[in-house]
């Protein structure tokens, strides 16, 4: 059976991802990186979402580096912005995240034998993130090619991103599709230890904008005073 | 004054790394990452040359991806081989090593608005890691010229690999110019807790052999019982 590596944040463009490689025949092994995100409840969903694909086995692997700061998302002195139309990189934007991720399921999926690695960006409805966009990804996979044994010895992984070129609505309904319960996906910035979402953050709005467009129910929790 | 974060594994390339990045001036961040490696005694060796260095900061950043497995160097059940004179990359190869600790030195970099990354990379006398090569460096700041915000903004981080084309003994002569003291460096895969090395692994024989050839006394204490 082939192996892939998940990237497996626990918010909705992951959650599909895994979906889909797990409905390509993949033996998924979802890897979600603790990286001191000041919300935990997207580790909380991402554990019931490889738990709901069963995924062959899920890590959650511990990398400090908000400590070292930098970002919205990791420290506490910085708030979380709502939703801007603006050309301008975001606070939330975290220096170099999907690099280290990707490179941590690189090395993980070296050591499984495992011959893909899945990612959930998107290129269409996103934050402006830099590690987004496809020629990113196209620049990873070139540098994969060159770091690993695997790639040496003639077996390549592959760093595929099924969602890069998909707006919200489109992989909300790839994901309707491919039976992915999204109650329990966590995508807002600063949910709350119930998982419940602010409702105004760059994440929820794309979401929110999402679901509206698919033409279906958002089953989004909301917290009850910013419930919008 | 321009500040670099520079890679301290705590063996003697780093370190030689490290002086050559004082004397050019910048102010040095040190990054040295516990990945789970079996002998810590590099580590303390990397706290005593960030400090012999005058290095502005030294992080100690916990990677946890020995607990994945895959290597020598992490894995008790993998003993370290004797140095081989063969072509193939040796158990000692960590998965995907070098691509995880440049990626965390990119983030950090970033948030700290240094413009340089130095890594003591060798592609001449060095284990056959694909990791260290040079057309590897070339993809990875390719990757960096496009993963992070401030490259988007115009200020791009580059990576240095000053030891990239040095032989051993020619690192140990800069190393020498630049008053390295190699008797605080740690070399070997498998040295003790008092930071003593075996003498006959791969990375100890790359030592060895470079003082020879550099026609300098060599300072690496070796265990009693392994002494040659």
């Amino acid at each position: 059976m082939k192996k892939a590596v998940v990237l497996l944040s626990g918010g909705l463009d992951s959650a599909t991802c895994l979906a889909y490689a797990s409905s390509k025949g993949y033996e998924c092994y979802a890897l979600s990186i603790d990286y001191g995100q000041k919300q935990l409840a997207e580790l909380h969903a991402a554990k019931k979402i490889a738990n709901y694909f069963q995924a062959k086995q899920h890590e959650i692997v511990n990398i400090p580096i908000g400590k070292l700061g930098g970002s919205a998302l990791t420290d506490q002195k910085i708030e979380v912005p709502a939703h801007l139309e603006s050309d301008e990189i975001p606070v939330t934007y975290v220096p170099a995240r999907n690099t280290i991720f990707l490179s941590i399921a690189l090395g993980w999926a070296e050591i499984l034998q495992a011959n893909t690695i899945f990612a959930g960006m998107s290129s269409i409805d996103y934050s402006g993130y830099p590690d987004c966009r496809p020629e990113y990804v196209k620049a990873f996979q070139e540098l994969a090619n060159l770091a690993t044994k695997a790639a040496v010895e003639g077996h390549p992984i592959r760093i595929a991103t099924p969602l890069i070129y998909l707006n919200k609505a489109q992989t909300i309904q790839l994901g309707d599709k491919l039976n992915v319960d999204y109650s329990i996906t966590v995508t807002c910035y600063q949910a709350d230890h119930q998982g419940r979402a602010c409702g105004y953050c760059d994440s929820c709005m794309l979401r929110k904008k999402g679901f509206e467009k698919a033409g279906l129910q958002d089953p989004t929790r909301y917290q009850p005073q910013k419930n919008q």
